[in-house]
């Protein structure tokens, strides 16, 4: 293992993560708010990665092994350390909190330990949804795009970086699609933020809440999430920009260079727009007829919101789903496995994996009705190769296990099971909230201190999909090879 | 597709029904009740069956879409008329009521829509029971132990029949295995009645709980099921026997031949015995520190009393597992995905499927590690093919797709989450009860008719392992090939 090298890029990754935080010290700046907590904080950054990043090694090579500890490393540090303003400034005195918040931010989870956020500190509250719209397109993407890519080490990180089935890369350089998708991402959120403001929010406002919405992860500024702003226009932007971030940026791409004919081809997108509108419809109908007093057009918009906030795993909110009859939350949990399209910073099981295993699943039935016929799995009209086939459903095992066995961990708090239940499951996909007591209108506070560092570990493995998590904590990847 | 044959193969079913069902007549003669609901359904089994069955076809060769199409065709036409001694008696007035209730007989789920069951004939319930028996070690089985097999036919049949990763035969001639296997189901089933009448339990109370023991099915002729009786030494009984009747039935075969080195070398049988016994530490341990009044010896009755119910998929039960603590609740679900040993009388995924696709998916974490490792799945000692280990995700993957798409369209009723989930969870693993209203004092009693039906399906589905019933429903199966 090139420990060296290891040390040189995680130094690198604090290097960027004290420059980022002068953004949050900025607000408090602004609003008359103690600056402190952060710049304590960008000092003890300061102090640790400088000394690693003083000298580049000169072995630079790093292997697959190499690069998810880096990967798995770099997440739980900037967590580690982003977690030191909220403990600083006494907004959330425990650290552990602190860092199950902060592993939530920049996993674009948006779980939170907090009852109420209204009182605290604007500055602080910026951080908070500014680690969604950092850990959105992952850091990792952000360094590749600084970094030069000359000896395939770039491959590596990305790889454990990206999520979903990926197919087709953009651009042959790493470094320059790296640049685009960032691109994508920035414009996008800005293009959020200005349609947020143009329906009357405040621009602090529209600011957190379209970094919560790029990062797909749903920290909000108030304590009723976007529901609180009793403003219809800012629900449908959130809504539409929360189905726009769960679409793959690769569709982005093809749009710049006017490529819409396969735009039209991307079976994924397609399904992904079926799926959310038949759920919107199904469960539009269903709260309109059993809840009293709410209209068409509010059951349309609340089921638009509740779907797309979802699926796509932000988990903002404009309603209590957890009161919602029994067929819309069970579409809703549903969707907490699905999730959206690969390649973007959606979390879940990501669309194309579902579709491909089940698909793989029913052509074996096919086969032995007819056991002669050839039959092949296609996905956007490609036929997959069986390795992608086995690594999609060794992925969905992974998934389930570690979800069935953190239920279990966690349920010796004494939660009923329907909470614990989802708490994992809100935590692996990284959507935010689950049902009853982790509700969106509940909080995670209540859970034991193993618990919250369970769920931790969770978000971070659900979100970097498993493979860096798992290789961190497996004891021979740290065996000489 | 040789309808004359699969003709000819249901008729013979139907004659064994007409058969079996005398034995619950003479019950109802013995205790004086009326034996009217069974000889009006044996004289039109009969009419039905012997027009089918009075010349043999010429043509006897039927391939495995016609082996999978008799097998679920079996399944329904059994329960479909089992269903009508309880209608004609007025046991259980509503047919759609009836018909769940003997699917959930035959299929050895124990699932029931009666609010209470004291009040009914004795003769009914004595047939309530024994169509688990009779369902428990699969009516093709019996039938193959009859019919001769001599083109290869029976191999197909027994193919959608036997549960689970089927590996090693017991001896060459299918004929004889079946024949052996019914011997030793027969052999133990005797044991257990005898030793449940050891215990002071009435006759006809332990050859009823024997029947629903031996086929894993958990009807009970009392509303509080086994924990009824009030007879510690009972529940010891069957709570041994439950997990006897979990495990793979080679094993007992291997003990009737002398082979014991081979009995101590089962992978599946050691992981089932230690799950069974460290859950048992767990769950006693959680409910003895959380109910109070409950002592160590008691905990310990009740806990290793309702893991072996659970795991075996029996579901008969001795205490309102509803409310247990959180910790003991989720082992007991995990369990009802699990299921026991492959080559048992029980339902669920079976451990051997689970271990080999988790086995699986960590060795492919392990190969990212090193990818130049050359690593295999092994089970039971033995290297096993890419092909077995595809069949046992595609099961798992239509399993969860079933659950999912069942516990989505039966929440329609309304009921809450936790009730839905396990409900279906329930159907599909064949184990009887669930949490929520459907928990082990509840029923089924008040879901729609649509839902029952549907629930009747997934029981079916579920005991025979998914592929007879897709082949039935799938519509290339009957085209013209």
């Amino acid at each position: 293992m090139n420990y060296r090298m290891i040390g040189y890029l995680l130094g690198i990754v604090l290097l960027i993560e004290a420059g980022l935080m002068l953004i949050p010290a900025t607000v408090s700046l602004i609003y008359g708010e103690a600056t402190m907590p952060f710049l304590a904080t960008v000092a003890i950054l300061l102090a640790i990665a400088i000394p690693l990043t003083v000298k580049k090694p000169k072995n630079t090579r790093i292997y697959a092994r190499d690069g998810f500890i880096t990967v798995a490393s770099a997440w739980i540090l900037l967590s580690a350390f982003g977690a030191l303003p909220f403990v600083i400034g006494g907004a959330i005195p425990n650290y552990i909190d602190a860092f199950f918040e902060t592993v939530s931010g920049f996993t674009t989870t948006g779980s939170t330990i907090l009852r109420e956020v209204e009182s605290l500190p604007r500055g602080i509250l910026f951080w908070r949804s500014f680690t969604h719209w950092v850990g959105g397109m992952g850091v990792l993407v952000f360094m590749l795009a600084i970094l030069p890519s000359d000896n395939g080490r770039a491959m590596y990180l990305l790889r454990a970086e990206v999520p979903g089935v990926t197919k087709g890369k953009l651009v042959p350089k790493m470094r320059q699609s790296a640049l685009i998708l960032y691109g994508i991402y920035v414009v996008l959120t800005v293009i959020e933020a200005i349609c947020l403001l143009c329906t009357g929010m405040p621009l602090y406002d529209s600011l957190v809440n379209a970094f919560a919405t790029a990062g797909t992860g749903g920290f909000s500024v108030k304590d009723g999430s976007i529901g609180a702003y009793g403003n219809p226009a800012a629900e449908w932007v959130v809504a539409v920009f929360m189905l726009i971030f769960g679409i793959n940026f690769n569709i982005y791409f093809l749009l710049l260079v006017k490529r819409f004919k396969d735009i039209l081809k991307s079976e994924e997108l397609r399904i992904y727009i079926i799926i959310c509108t038949v759920a919107t419809a199904v469960i539009a109908a269903n709260i309109c007829t059993s809840i009293s007093g709410l209209g068409v057009a509010d059951s349309i918009r609340a089921a638009f919101f509740q779907v797309t906030a979802i699926i796509s795993t932000t988990g903002f909110s404009t309603a209590d789903f957890n009161l919602w009859p029994s067929l819309s939350k069970t579409v809703l949990l549903i969707f907490m496995f699905l999730g959206a399209c690969t390649g973007s910073t959606s979390g879940g099981l990501k669309i194309s994996r579902v579709i491909l295993v089940i698909k793989n699943a029913f052509r074996s039935v096919r086969k032995t009705i007819s056991p002669r016929s050839v039959s092949v799995v296609r996905l956007e009209g490609e036929v997959l190769s069986e390795d992608t086939v086995k690594s999609a459903s060794n992925h969905i095992t992974v998934y389930l296990s570690i979800l069935m066995i953190s239920t279990m961990l966690i349920s010796i708090d004494g939660f009923d099971f329907e909470t614990n239940f989802t708490a994992v499951l809100s935590c692996i996909s990284n959507i935010g909230p689950g049902f009853g007591a982790v509700g969106p209108m509940g909080s995670f506070a209540d859970y034991s201190y193993f618990s919250k560092l369970l769920l931790s570990l969770v978000m971070l493995a659900g979100r970097l999909e498993f493979i860096p998590i798992l290789v961190l904590f497996s004891p021979s990847a740290w065996k000489k090879h």
